[in-house]
């Protein structure tokens, strides 16, 4: 189970700064807007959702589901692409594969709202970045898509909801996109410092002072 | 930034069997219901915490927020330990920290709901475990927790709602808790296979057949 650690991204910008030190695999991951022509595996596609499937989830509910579209499979892969809003349709034609992020919305055996479904999809989509990352490979996650449509074109049964879409591949390859995406592409990354979200007592009382 | 992976679990029955390779951090993850007395240190909680920062998040919003207690500080913790539910606080009492984690309902340039705000909750919180899992630390997540009791001990503003807690502690330590937990905790880990979760063309179409 040993992987070599490849960086993901030659560009120093885009590897994080973190105030305290945290795992490689954590730091060295970020969402590109391109995606090099080089084609992930089926082996490797397989390991990605197996991580997904690892993950820790409310009552081991795993509400997560993905709907998979290989670049390769071209007819397959536009129908995803059309489920995507038309800001992210022109980059996100570059990935390897695109998958939607679909959660069950109720619990199987009570039928009642299950209020940590979007919550463990979240968590079961880090875990397949993760595995990416170990991988070398990219994924950029986006809340854009048209779920309606995701519904119809793949037949999404009433108790799921579509939620997000992943963009897989390798980094590199050309621009294809506007120049605000290619700004926002450059830029380093941003993180809110732990005193705005890591409380202790009451709220907005920081918990580690130094 | 090197981390040297420790085991998690002696346990063989709780390290994942996967049907494709995945990285140690994530097979040798797993949810005790058991700590031992050792606590976690002050560098590591940062460190901790700094993995939840670094997460994705749609628009960058970083919807999380993390109310924490250390066991050391009796008061707080006991404060905390309230704010679970009933069958939650037994065995939780013996984790070295616990925090509530937490999400902004609104975007907050906007106002309007943000619809990714569980799901980017749930990737803070696995990339902080992962950090976790690489220190030789395990994190219990739990959705049994009482919310508008957390959002009256902590103060927690209306655009803001309280959705898990987090056990965080070293593996080990004696059973409190009823016969059905310690069956609970020494059974295998099940997962569904990939055929029930991962689809291509259509709902329920298999992706990637052997």
């Amino acid at each position: 189970m040993a992987h070599t650690l490849q960086r993901v991204s030659e560009d120093a910008n885009k590897v994080a700064t973190p105030d305290h030190p945290i795992h490689d695999l954590l730091a060295l991951r970020w969402s590109p807007y391109r995606f090099s022509d080089r084609q992930i595996s089926h082996a490797d596609l397989l390991s990605l959702f197996e991580a997904a499937r690892w993950a820790a989830s409310s009552y081991n509910e795993q509400p997560w589901r993905f709907v998979v579209a290989r670049h390769q499979d071209i007819l397959e892969f536009h129908r995803m692409v059309s489920c995507l809003v038309d800001a992210n349709r022109v980059w996100a034609s570059q990935a390897s594969a695109l998958a939607i992020g679909i959660f069950r919305v109720t619990h199987a055996r009570t039928g009642n709202r299950n209020p940590a479904a979007e919550h463990d999809l979240g968590a079961a989509s880090a875990s397949l970045t993760m595995e990416a990352t170990s991988r070398g490979i990219s994924v950029h996650q986006m809340i854009g898509i048209q779920p309606e449509r995701a519904r119809e074109v793949y037949s999404i049964p009433p108790e799921y909801a579509a939620l997000t879409a992943l963009a897989l591949g390798y980094p590199g390859g050309n621009w294809m996109g506007d120049d605000e995406l290619r700004l926002r592409d450059q830029k380093s990354r941003q993180r809110q410092p732990q005193t705005e979200f890591v409380f202790r007592g009451k709220w907005g009382q920081q918990a580690f002072p130094a």
